[in-house]
């Protein structure tokens, strides 16, 4: 049985917008992948790369656990942003402005011959046009590398947007307490040189075009 | 068979220090729970709380996967922030800072009598100090959430914390690429009072104490 894609809670929330979903995979690097083993959930945290209609993640060849995801285990992926404090005029109102995709199916692992590319795609999602600035993947490297893709079907995902005000109701507004959102923001700072960089290297324009901006592409 | 809390790869990065546990848990309030529905895994994203040494999370009464986890299904959850790009001389050697948290175990439900306590606890989790600007929760609102609590024991949980310089070999090194680190910094931005919060209304200590603030609580 497939898994269901209907949201129980909040239904307004859902969004079934591809758009939508593509804005928020493309906004952060981090997701929460959960499979089975030995009849027990785990979650574990990775960072990923849309690259069309695929999610994509990679590790070493050795990592247990991308092993298992390549052999077919069913995973469960999810990708959220905390965007701010719902702060209304109660306990039970007060909540958070987030984003959150939750997507199922299997990963494939990708075959030698396209592995170059999707870890280009992979480092110039993490660090927009830094694959351009380094050397080739060596053989070794990529020999040591599981790159692993999962698609974006039309039905396998669900997506779910808080961005409102406190719903108080009537008689809380009335009682002239103070309901609003406080934003959280993510950004880049100010980057950090390695201690075994020669200080007359410069910053790559790839670090400098990230550096004071939002982690968020969108902002 | 309790699942293995022992880190596969870069056992180096593998902490069992129970205060960087507890820093992390509280340095944001996003975790995502997996479990097990129909067989296969599902993982969703919750606002949740450390509770001395407890993991609290709440909800609608009404939610299917919240009753699910209050029935005993066993759960793993993840906590993860990330902290920052590792711009290494290579795709290869490339990553982020970031601390991950797994925990494993089942919830239970908090009783009547002790609801008041839990959610005040996650109202000043999510806004420090918020629960005395609030007035009490109703009776109606008590009965229509549902707390769970899950323990966090000597050995039911795993941490790994990433914080260090690209590690770059020797010939990478010499070859003049520049190398660090670009920090990720998410912090409170300026509160945003709701449409319908009259303007003579001052904004309350405790949204005045996290504006401008960064999200985690050590910074």
């Amino acid at each position: 049985m497939a898994p269901t894609t209907r949201v129980s809670r909040l239904r307004e929330k859902q969004s079934g917008d591809r758009r939508l979903l593509d804005g928020l995979l493309d906004s952060t690097p981090l997701a929460t992948v959960a499979f089975i083993r030995d009849g027990l959930p785990v979650a574990l945290p990775i960072g990923f790369a849309r690259v069309g209609d695929e999610v994509v993640v990679h590790g070493s060849t050795g990592s247990p656990w991308l092993r298992e995801l390549a052999a077919g285990a069913p995973v469960s992926i999810c990708v959220s942003t905390l965007e701010g404090v719902v702060v209304a005029r109660s306990g039970f109102e007060s909540s958070f402005h987030y984003r959150s995709a939750v997507l199922f199916g299997t990963f494939q692992a990708i075959g030698e011959d396209e592995k170059v590319r999707y870890l280009e795609a992979l480092t110039d999602a993490f660090i927009p046009g830094r694959s351009t600035e380094l050397r080739a993947s060596t053989a070794r490297e990529l020999a040591a590398t599981l790159v692993l893709r999962l698609e974006i079907g039309p039905d396998n995902w669900s997506l779910k947007i808080g961005d409102g005000w406190p719903e108080d109701p009537e008689e809380d507004v009335a009682a002239g307490v103070w309901a609003g959102v406080v934003p959280i923001l993510t950004s880049y700072g100010a980057p950090r040189r390695a201690p075994d960089c020669d200080e007359g290297i410069p910053v790559p324009a790839s670090v400098r075009a990230m550096s004071g901006r939002p982690v968020d592409r969108r902002g």
